[in-house]
């Protein structure tokens, strides 16, 4: 119960400062994360005092989990009354100016967001998706601890693979026991991600030009997938000898995800690819370096670029020609694409309880992807490696 | 590219009734019915003439993948110049009324849609996510032939299943295995649903009590799931002797879902469950004799609400108390909740190229969920059963 008071305390400090008089939360994600249930509904936070949880469905459910009252939810039609009964300070009243509430603007549907304008009159709506990404980007001790169970999980993964992993495996084989390994272990079967028409089960698990291949999803590697119906990650290509296996791969253990990668090569890499990869090594050295209170974001990937600059293979940063993307890391916790983001425009320093992926990779179109990734913890002094796989290459 | 131009023409047609200029095109499941690529962009569908795709990335990939012309899509400040260029008629002009698009208003997040807002001007917006949905609800033979695929899989899965199920085994123990079976023949790791917030892996296997767990997720039986971060489906209950064992499994291959349910039991079933298992076949049985195009969809659910009530069961039909769900089946295809709703309010006759899940359910506080579900396609003169598993109460 601290828990949640203290995020919803977090949430209200931002809303209070951006002149808000509430936020009307609708996101399963946000809503686990305020009120510790995702049932559906509207959990309502005030500016000040305690919310409340209105619930369509299931009430009973909500009520087990809910950190705060939960009260069902009538018709749309009746929402405005329920929330007037509840909220006073929020019912728009003759002579005040109209009540100004924020919402998940970057992942409400406009369908959604128009009925609830129509049911609450009066009320000014303001986008907050910044202010709930900002109140999550810093994790509690006890958020800390549920990534490291995940990393634990997914470390387990990767060197029970290290053991079955052989030529001539495809890539959807070698994915598919991965996930099975971290589903009977309390995957919940995907990793959320709030960007819209993003999707990941597990992450990427590619080798070759299959893993080198461009897609739509806002990563350093795609991969070739199954079909243009999943185009990205595993795909039914054999792994070969002396070729890069990009292993990018995550779990979602108790709600919380952990993302990492490592490269692995039957046999040896061609010495330029065996140069990039070393080259994405120090570039992660040089990161943990400036990983401390402090260091603006965007100077972790500037200083990145620089490095993949120096070593000769800008061009293959992060992506190839048009399909580069242009950051070195973000941030995990309940989704896999939180806050902050290192990339360029971000400015936000780094705090004690923020948690990072810090993936750098190079991309040889045809010839494959190599790279590291690991998740570290921002502590008061520092980094906390939140991943514990081996690293270097790993040769099987 | 012949059933790309049938699935335009159906589309445009529909604007063109509706007085559209045109609509544009953003979730990545309609970019795939619409133009064969998911890639992330938008797609411009004028009411007469040739769309084509504004792609951000990989602009490569759609290149391979398109059945449209692709463009690279720059800033969203350049769209209005692009788009005008491309679709002259679709460029605001003096002495004209603002041109009429359409969006899909139930996926499309406020913050992008207020991003198209501002980026095209003389725009008025309105809600085409019935036109989109409508025109995806008659499946194409290409499209039935897809679900048959996805048949013969989740088929297999449950045939292999029935040989390993074993009492004491957890729910996600068995989960796992499934979704590691069909994960290894192409299932492309989630079925994906419109629906906000709404998730769904391979469905839910749960047994007794913890299968009665209402959840959040609009179907019948929700299931008590991992925790509270994960409120549905498998939970790490053992099977028990003589208790249902409802497995609602499904799977997506190439991009198409099916969606069935059987119920198994370790001995045999309390007569009262026994009982209400003969009626959800009853019920399955009475509407496939409506099953033909021209009933009405609201009729089958009425109907089935009859024959719930008539067998005593009305308490226990599609949930328990305030968690009942107010519909026999769904539509499925491309995602498991597409239309018709076999609903109260869907007045839609079937047709032929419907293919709809009925799913009648039983739910027992406590005690389980018995039931049965088939996926059937509509055909022109009544049906054809796509879902190949054997039926009847499986004792193992």
């Amino acid at each position: 119960m601290s828990e949640y008071k203290q995020r919803v305390g977090r949430l209200q400090h931002k809303l209070q400062t951006g002149g808000f008089d509430g936020m009307v939360v609708t996101q399963n994600v946000d809503l686990y994360y305020l009120a510790g249930s995702m049932q559906t509904g509207y959990l309502i936070v005030p500016a000040s005092g305690d919310p409340k949880f209105f619930v369509r469905r299931s009430v009973a459910r909500a009520e087990e989990e809910s950190a705060w009252p939960v009260e069902p939810l009538g018709s749309l039609r009746e929402f405005a009354g329920q929330l007037g009964a509840a909220f006073p300070d929020l019912a728009a009243t003759t002579g005040r100016s109209p009540v100004k509430l924020a919402a998940e603007f970057d992942v409400l549907p406009v369908q959604l967001f128009q009925r609830l304008q129509q049911s609450l009159a009066h009320v000014e709506w303001k986008d907050g998706s910044a202010l709930i990404r900002e109140t999550r980007m810093i994790k509690s001790p006890f958020e800390i601890e549920a990534i490291r169970s995940a990393a634990r999980v997914i470390n387990d993964a990767f060197e029970d693979a290290f053991g079955w992993l052989k030529p001539g495996m495809t890539e959807l084989e070698a994915m598919s026991r991965m996930e099975y390994f971290v589903r009977e272990r309390g995957h919940i079967g995907i990793m959320r991600l709030r960007g819209y028409n993003q999707e990941v089960i597990t992450g990427m698990l590619g080798a070759g030009d299959a893993a080198a291949t461009p897609t739509y999803f806002d990563g350093p590697a795609g991969g070739l997938g199954l079909s243009a119906a999943s185009p990205q990650s595993s795909s039914r290509r054999p792994f070969e000898t002396n070729e890069p296996i990009l292993m990018d791969v995550g779990c979602c253990i108790g709600g919380y995800v952990i993302d990492q990668t490592r490269t692995v090569v039957f046999g040896s890499l061609p010495d330029d690819l065996a140069y990039a990869y070393d080259a994405s090594e120090r570039i992660l050295r040089s990161a943990e370096g400036l990983l401390r209170p402090g260091t603006v974001c965007e100077q972790l990937y500037a200083e990145s670029l620089r490095l993949a600059d120096d070593a000769g293979l800008a061009d293959h940063y992060m992506g190839y020609g048009r399909d580069q993307v242009k950051f070195l890391g973000h941030g995990i916790g309940l989704e896999v694409d939180e806050l902050p983001v290192l990339a360029r425009g971000f400015n936000y320093p780094l705090e004690a309880g923020m948690v990072i992926a810090v993936e750098p990779k190079f991309t040889f179109p045809g010839r494959g992807v190599v790279g590291i990734e690991n998740s570290y913890a921002i502590t008061a002094d520092g980094f906390e490696k939140l991943t514990i796989s081996r690293e270097g290459l790993i040769r099987l």
